[in-house]
């Protein structure tokens, strides 16, 4: 993937490529998808619709169910081959002057904005202020304002209040929410809103249910917006294998275990946490709070830490290719207790601890 | 979906919407899929690949797969999510301002083109020249120009060298070979050609081998063109399934199970086609000779014709959304000589005979 002209940051570079291309196993601590995932009963309704194979997709099914999960008239909703076509039928519908992509996060929307012609401009938010948004930062013209929450890499939580305050008529909100079902409670959420001018929401079943492969997440908007990208969308855009998984993970039970696996994953980033506070006196620190499956630490050296972890078995996430971050930066995804205490110490290891 | 404006053909009217919405089962020979596929290796092959879910796709096995089967190096191919999200690629990234497409045939291509901001003249094929093509129809400043080969729905196999005369310095030639592998010895087929410029061909996985539901097909052409469409897809733009199955597919074993199928598939055609001559007195008469694994057919009152084979239990395509054709045509998929002698019966009665 070829590094964006003038961005300084490789934007098309992905968590899956620190875990390939090495010739061994790694402990994956770099893609932010669930371990154990897809969980079995997914994996036989997910093979159960491999029958049906020889028809065209027919979404209707999968798109009523997700919009009784936000409880949305279907109108609102769109399917797409993962959030990663979200992105370029939006940047590509979408008839917006001034997009302004709010930074760190992920690249993905800004490299889509790109690549439609657009020019974008970031909101670079900073560690100072622990990542957090001030609404006041963001252009008053911008007409398309992208934002994560929670964020990718930061791991920060905007208060749904806040990002309600970016809204206004003649602006696009698109509020990436990718990992929001990770979060107990999907606090702060603003999917199923219709009260918020403007707003589009991204959902992805990507991380929660480890179905990267499938490609399968969503859009929640005004009719208006929903028939613009789907006027953009190819023909059948989403597998039949992938309405299925779709049409399975927003069922009750499903909701459930997901709200049950967002507690766990709260749990488990505690250990991390506080296994990493051990690491303070070699100059690591994590972004805190941190909310979604993933944290952001700093570390003097990180690309020589990152090395000796990958000898040591483990990969990470480099966080240079983020806007707004730079080579002190790596990104952890949160793992089992197990998995993080190994990772500990071989963190140790590789800081000379 | 909508009427194209001003096209005067529901140019995104498909055969699989023929046979759903009724409430009871058809049998069906609106959808051009071959019938009892997938083969049951072929979908223990898919089946298997659901194990790596959780894993971003990775498409460099089944790209280098592909390129082998036509023995073209990788920088010529590129694998999509079906034949639809290619045209979709094309329509927007390619830089022309005369596209010609030739019709009747699929109306995807056309239709993306309008969607993306061109204006497409036609070229016509008439019946009464069996709806062959002269190259001198095609008009000389035309920039780009899209044909079928062999054409749905006329069933036509236009000869290679036809073709190729087409082709010219500053013309991307697009030729859509979505049913070739169901012609025996693929003669005619321009995929894997390097000596043609501006040849970019599609190819479909999805008629031969049932996997309509996955969404996946190739495009072959230079390498700067490949690059081009590339740029255009979202990340990840082809499932893990449909990557599986696309390197199942181009497999020696899987090449010699089509060919055999598409031998069976040119007898099981003759028999349909005997079977319509009966059929001459009242007026329905076939294109021929017919190539492809449907057949196109004129009969007079066919609306009414196709409202009774419905009503026993037969769906047909209707003809008329093709430009070019008329009310007076149906397109009929070629299937087993049990189905097709049922079928026979049917129209028998349908046509009152």
């Amino acid at each position: 993937m070829p590094t964006e002209p003038g961005s300084g940051h490789d934007l098309r570079h992905h968590g899956d490529a620190e875990v390939r291309d090495d010739g061994r196993a790694l402990v994956d601590l770099a893609v932010n998808v669930r371990a154990d995932t897809p969980p079995g009963w997914l994996r036989e309704r997910v093979a159960a619709s491999l029958a049906g194979l020889a028809a065209y997709p027919d979404g209707r099914a999968a798109r009523a169910a997700v919009a009784a999960r936000h409880g949305l008239p279907v109108e609102r909703v769109l399917l797409t081959a993962g959030a990663a076509e979200a992105f370029v039928l939006l940047a590509r519908a979408l008839k917006v002057s001034r997009p302004v992509v709010v930074h760190p996060q992920f690249t993905e929307p800004e490299a889509a904005l790109r690549d439609a012609g657009h020019t974008v401009d970031r909101v670079l938010l900073r560690e100072t202020e622990g990542f957090r948004l001030d609404p006041a930062a963001v252009p008053e013209d911008a007409d398309l304002v992208v934002i994560g929450n929670p964020t990718n890499p930061t791991s920060v939580l905007h208060p749904a209040d806040t990002l309600v305050r970016l809204a206004r008529p003649g602006r696009t909100l698109m509020v990436d929410e990718a990992f929001m079902d990770a979060v107990p409670g999907e606090r702060e959420a603003l999917a199923g809103r219709t009260d918020v001018p403007g707003l589009v929401v991204l959902r992805s079943l990507t991380k929660t249910w480890g179905l990267a492969g499938l490609r399968v997440g969503y859009v929640l908007a005004d009719p208006e917006t929903v028939a613009l990208l789907e006027r953009a969308q190819p023909l059948w855009p989403v597998s039949t294998p992938a309405l299925a998984a779709a049409e399975a993970c927003v069922a009750p039970a499903a909701l459930a275990e997901a709200e049950e696996a967002a507690r766990g994953v709260a749990a488990d980033r505690a250990f991390l946490l506080a296994g990493l506070r051990d690491f303070a006196s070699h100059g690591l620190r994590a972004v805190s709070p941190a909310e979604a499956p993933f944290v952001l630490v700093r570390v003097p050296d990180a690309a020589a830490v990152r090395r000796r972890l990958r000898a040591l078995g483990y990969a990470v996430r480099r966080g240079d290719t983020f806007p707004g971050l730079n080579e002190e930066w790596l990104r952890l995804a949160v793992r089992d207790r197990g998995t993080t205490e190994g990772f500990l110490r071989a963190l140790g290891q590789a800081l000379g601890a």
